[in-house]
C-alpha cells in the first residue's frame, strides 16, 4: 500500500528523518511519501498552531487521495485535522496520538506521554479523554525543550527523555510510555533499552510506527471511519474558502 | 464594554438577526458589533467546515482585538477557534456552547442539546465532555433540518424545536434545554413558553444571550483565559501563513 | 434588579462587607440587601453546621420574595439551603460555588479552590461532583485557619492564600484559582495581581462576584430553576415546622 | 446492641409497622426502639423537606446517643442527616440508602431503585454519585404514588412495585432492585418471591434491612465512621439554635 | 513471524475455519497454527467456563513460547488468559477483544459489540471498563443463539448479525461495530456489505483479524506487555497444580 | 448458619488463624470451616496464580454447597473465582475485597488499600472500578513484603502497617483504611488503635470480618447473586475437566 504521511509543518528540515522513521515502521509491502504543508507553522505547540495548519492538512489529505494513496497519517501527537480529515477522504486517516494511547492502553496498566514542552499536558489529557482512554492515562510529563531546539543537543534531549519515563514510572505509576513528540520518535527503541539497563521493564512507544502499522491494518482489514461519524462531506470544493485553493 | 461577534461563516444574510439578538441579550452598557470572516464555509455542518473557517476566526479576534473590543464571541455552537483564539488576543473569548452548557447545569439536574443535523450529535457530547459537565448531559436531539434551510419554514422550525424539546424531557429526563444551534438562538423565550403551556416548566436557553452576559461577567469581574492554558504566543504574526495574512 | 443576600449564619459582624462586596460586584442596575438569619450557627464549617442553618435559609428565602427579591444569594462557598430554597420560591436562588465552579472551568483546564479548614476539601469535592465539572477540579488546599479568625490577621490570611494559589498552580497544575471561602471573597483581583506579579498568570475568581453575576444573567434571561428538578412545594406553610415559624 | 431507629418525619401512623420492620431485620442480640422527631414534615418528598426535618434528626441522634444507644438508622432512602449526624455523635450512623446500594452492588451488576415519586430519579441519582456506586445504578423507575398514599390500596402498590421492577430488568438491565422508600420495606421478600414467579431471579433489597445488618456489621467490627471525614464538631450545644433546643 | 493460535475451548470441530479466519487476516509474513487446550469446556459462555479454561491457555502458552513462537492470540472475545498468560511468557499476548474495543475506538464516535447470548453483555461491559474504552462503548447486543448452535442455520445467524448491528445503529448511536463472538468472525466483511447496502456505512470489525495484526504490530514494533504491569513469575512451574502438569 | 472459608492457596500453616480470626469474625449462630484447596499455589500474589487456583476454588465451592453450607468466603483479596463460583452454587459467595471496599465506602470519604507488594496495586484498582467504587478508593500503598514472609517478622509487619496507613492518610487524604492481604487481617483493631494513639482517627477494615459479616446479612436477609449476573451453569458437572474431577 501507499503511505502518505503529511508533516503539518513548514519545517522541511525533518523530512528526511520522517521519510526514514516511518520507512522504518512500515511493512515490506508499504510505500512510504511525506508531502510537507505549503503554509501554516514551523512546528506545532498550541492550539492556534493546530488550527492555522489544520486547512492545509485537509489540502494535503485531498492530494494524497486524488494521487491514490491508500492511507494517510498526520506526523503530529495532536492529531492536527485528523478527524476533520476523515470527512474530506475516502482513505483511512490517522495521528501517531491516537494510535500510539490506544496501543499503549493494551501494553500496561497505565501509561504516560512523554511531551515536549510543559504547556502540552491539557492537549494531551483532552486527547486521551476524547479518545476514551483517559482511565489508563497516568500523567504527561515534558521535557520543556522547544520542539525546533530538540535536535540541537541529541544526546541531551535523549538524557531527558529517559529521565522523565523513568519519573514518569516512580512516580506517576506508569507502566507503559508513549514518547508524545513525533519529534522524539525513532527513538522508542533507544529509551526502552535505556530503561531496560536500569531494570525498568516498559514498553517505549513510537506514535509513528503505531500510526503506521494501525493504518496498515485498517488497510488490511477493509475498514475505514465510521462515515455515520464522519460523512463525507458534499459541496467539498466550491465550499472551499478562496485563498486556500491556490497552492 | 465593546462585544465583537464573530460570524464564522460567509453568509452575511442573517448577520442582522444576528447583530439584534446579541443587542437584545447585551446589558445597557454593551455595544456590539458583528464582524463576518472573509472566507471558510457557509454554514458550519461538520469538523472540516470547522477546520476551514477558524483561521478566520482568529484572523478576526486579532483584528478585534485591534480596534479595542473588550470581549469576543464566536456565534456557532460548536465554538470554533474559541480556545485557539485565547492564545492570541488577551481579551475574553468565549462560544455559546460553553456558555450555555454550564449555565444549564445550574439550572436542572440535567439537561438536553436540541441540535439542527443528526451527526451533531457526537460534536456536543465531545464538547460536554471537554467542558467537564457531561454527567449533566441527559441527550442530544437533532431537528434534522440543514443549517441553510432552518428559516425557509420558520413555523415548521419552531414546532420541531417545542417537539424535540419535548421528547427529551419525556424520554431523557431532560430538565433543562439548551437550543444547540445559534440559528435557532432568540427563540428560546418562545419556546420556554410553549412547553410551560404545556406543563413542562423547563428553563431553555439562548446560547448567544448565554454567551454575552457570560463574558459581561468575565470582563466585569477583571478576568479573562488563563495564562497557563491558553500562554500568549509569542512571534503570532511572523508565524502567520501567507495567504492567511492578506485580508 | 433587587438581589437578597441570605448571610447563612449569625454572626453580623461581617454584614458591612457582605453587603460592600456584592454592591461592588453588582451591575449598576441591581440593588442589594443582606438579610441575616435569625438562628443558627456563628460560622459553618461543618455538615453538622449547614443542617442547623438550612432552615433558616429557607425560611430568610421565602421573606426575600415575598418582599419581591428578583434574585437570591446565599453567600457561603457550601451553597446551604440553595437547591432546597428553589421548591421554596419561584425566583433564581444560586451559591457561589456552583456559580464560581462553573466560571472556572471557562476559565482554565483545571482549577483549584482555597478553602479555609482542612475537612473543606471533601465538602468541595463533593460539590464538584454533584456540579459536574469535578473532571475540571484540579485540587482543594486549605488555609488551616478557623473562618472565625480570618480577620485576625489579615496581612498573614492575605499571604496565606497566595501561597496556597502558588501551590495549587505548582503543585497541581491549577490553572484557575477559586477563593473558596466567601469570608475570602472580595480579594479575588489582589491575590490574582499578586500571582501576576510572581508570573503566574491565572484568573483568581470570588465567588460572591460570581454569584452576582450569573443570577443577573439567569434574571435578565428571563430564566429560573426547572420545575421538574425543583418541583413547587404545596403546603410549604402549614407543614412548616412549628419552632421555625416564629421569627 | 440497641438500635435506635429515627422516623424522621412527623407521621406516626407508620411507627408500629416501621418497628416490626426493623425488629423483623435485626439479629437476636439487637433491641430496636423508634423515635419520631417532634417537628418537620408529615413525609420526605423533597430537598425542602430533607432540609426541615434534619435538624430535628440530629436532635433524635443526640439523644439516642445520650440514651446509651449502640447505632442509629434514619428511616429514609434519602438517609437526611445521616452524614451530618456522624459528626454529633460517637456511635454508628447510617441510612437505608447508602446501605441497601452497596450491598446491591455485591449481588448483581446493576441495580435499579424503585422510588415512590418521579422526582425522587434525582435524588436518588445524586445519592449514587455521592456514594460512589453510580456505574452500577441502571436506573430509578418510580411507582408515582405519593408517599402518603401508599398504604391506601397495599394490593395495587405491590403489583406497581412488581411491574416496575419487571421493567427495570426487562428495560434497564437491572440485575438487583433495591425498593426505594422505606414505605415499601417489608415486602422485599414478597416482590422478590413474585419476580421470581415469573422466572426473574433477582435479588430485592429492603433499605431498613440492610441498614440494620450493616449498622450490626460495624459495631461487631468496631468501627464507626471516619473521624477525618467527620470531624465530632467542639461547642456544639453552645452553637444550638435556640428554637431547636427546647423539645 | 510465526503467531500461535490458542483455541479455548476442547470443541476440535471449528479448527479448520479458525485456521483459515486467521491465515486470512495475516499479513504475508506470518504463519499461523492453532493448538486446542486438551481439557476445559466446549464453549465459553460464563465466568465458570472461563475459570476453567485459562489454567490450560497458560498451559498452552508455556507450550507456544516453548516451541518459539512470537505471538499469542487466544480465540475468545473474554479474552481468557490473555492477562495472566502476559505473567508466563515472553512474547506477545493478545486477545479479540481488547484488540477490537480499541480498534473501533479509533474508527467511529461509539461502538457496539454484537454478542451472543444475553447474558454476556455484563462481561462485554466489564471488558470496556477494564480496557478503558467503556465512554466510546454505545451497547452490547445478542443473538441470543448459543454458540454452539451458531452454525446450525447460518443464513439465519447471518441475518440476525446484520438486524442487531442495525439495531445498534439506529436505536443506540453505534457508529461502528464488534462482532462479539470469535464464532462469528471471518464473516465481518459480508455484515459490513450487508449494511452498506442499506446505506449503513459503519466500519464491522472481525476481532480475530483485530488481534491478529495488532500482534504483528507489536512484535514488529519490538514490544511485549510491560514487566510492571506482568511481571515475570518466577517458580512458575515448580508452583504449578499437579493434574495440571501432565499433558 | 455455617460458613465455609475457603483457603484459595495450598499453604495450610496459616488454617487455624483463618479459623481463628473467622470464628472471631462471625456472630455466635454461625459456625465456621475452613477449607484448603488441594492445588494450586502456595500464596496469590499474580494474575498467573490467580488463574491456577480458581478451578479449584470452584470445586471447593460445589463441595461446601454439597456439604449444605450456608455462605462461602474466599479468603484472599483478589477475590479468586469468586464470581465464577456464584455460576455453580446456589449459596452466597463473597470475598473480602468486594465486602471490605463497600464497607469502606461507608465510613469514610476516599479509603486506601494497603496491599502487601507493589504490582498488587493495579490489581487493587481494577477491584475498585469493577466493584464501582473507584471515585471512593484515595490510594494503595504496598508493605512490600512477599506474603509468605508476613509473619517472619510480626512486629516489622505490624510497624509497616501503621505506617503505611499514616502515609496513606497523611499524603493521599485517605479517611479509611482496608487491610488489603487476608495475610494482614485480625490486626485491624490493633492498627486502628496505634493510629489512634497518633490523633489519626480513622476506620481500619479487616476485609475478612467484612465478608464474614456481610454474608450473613445476605442469608439473614434471604439474598442470593442474581441469576441473571450470575446465571446457573446447567451441565457442570459433564463440562468439568478430567483433571480436576479426581480430588
Amino acid at each position: 500500500m501507499h503511505l502518505r504521511v503529511i508533516n503539518p509543518t513548514t519545517t522541511t528540515s525533518w523530512v528526511p528523518d520522517t521519510l526514514a522513521m516511518f520507512e522504518d515502521a512500515a511493512s515490506d509491502g508499504t510505500t512510504v511519501t511525506v508531502a510537507t504543508i505549503p503554509a501554516g507553522t514551523p512546528s506545532i505547540e498550541s492550539r492556534r498552531d493546530e488550527a492555522l495548519v489544520t486547512p492545509w492538512v485537509l489540502r494535503a489529505a485531498q492530494a494524497a487521495d486524488a494521487e491514490g494513496c491508500d492511507a494517510i497519517a498526520v506526523d503530529c501527537m495532536l492529531d492536527p485535522g485528523v478527524h476533520a480529515a476523515r470527512e474530506v477522504v475516502g482513505i483511512p486517516v490517522l495521528g501517531p496520538c491516537e494510535a500510539s494511547m490506544h496501543l499503549a492502553a493494551t501494553l500496561g496498566h497505565r501509561f504516560s506521554v512523554i511531551s515536549v514542552a510543559e504547556h502540552h499536558r491539557d492537549l494531551m489529557i483532552d486527547q486521551a479523554r476524547r479518545y476514551g482512554v483517559e482511565p489508563r492515562l497516568a500523567s504527561v510529563r515534558s521535557l520543556q525543550i522547544p520542539v525546533l531546539e530538540l535536535e540541537d543537543d541529541p544526546d541531551a534531549t535523549f538524557r531527558t527523555m529517559v529521565a522523565r519515563a523513568r519519573e514518569a514510572v516512580q512516580h506517576d505509576h506508569a507502566q507503559a510510555i508513549v514518547l508524545g513528540c513525533t519529534g522524539l520518535a525513532g527513538q522508542a527503541a533507544q529509551v526502552q533499552s535505556a530503561l531496560e539497563a536500569e531494570g525498568i521493564g516498559v514498553p517505549v512507544i513510537d506514535p509513528s510506527a503505531a500510526a503506521t502499522r494501525m493504518l496498515e491494518t485498517i488497510v488490511a482489514m477493509g475498514l475505514a471511519g465510521s462515515l455515520i461519524t464522519y460523512p463525507r462531506r458534499s459541496g467539498a470544493t466550491s465550499a472551499w474558502p478562496e485563498p486556500l485553493t491556490r497552492h
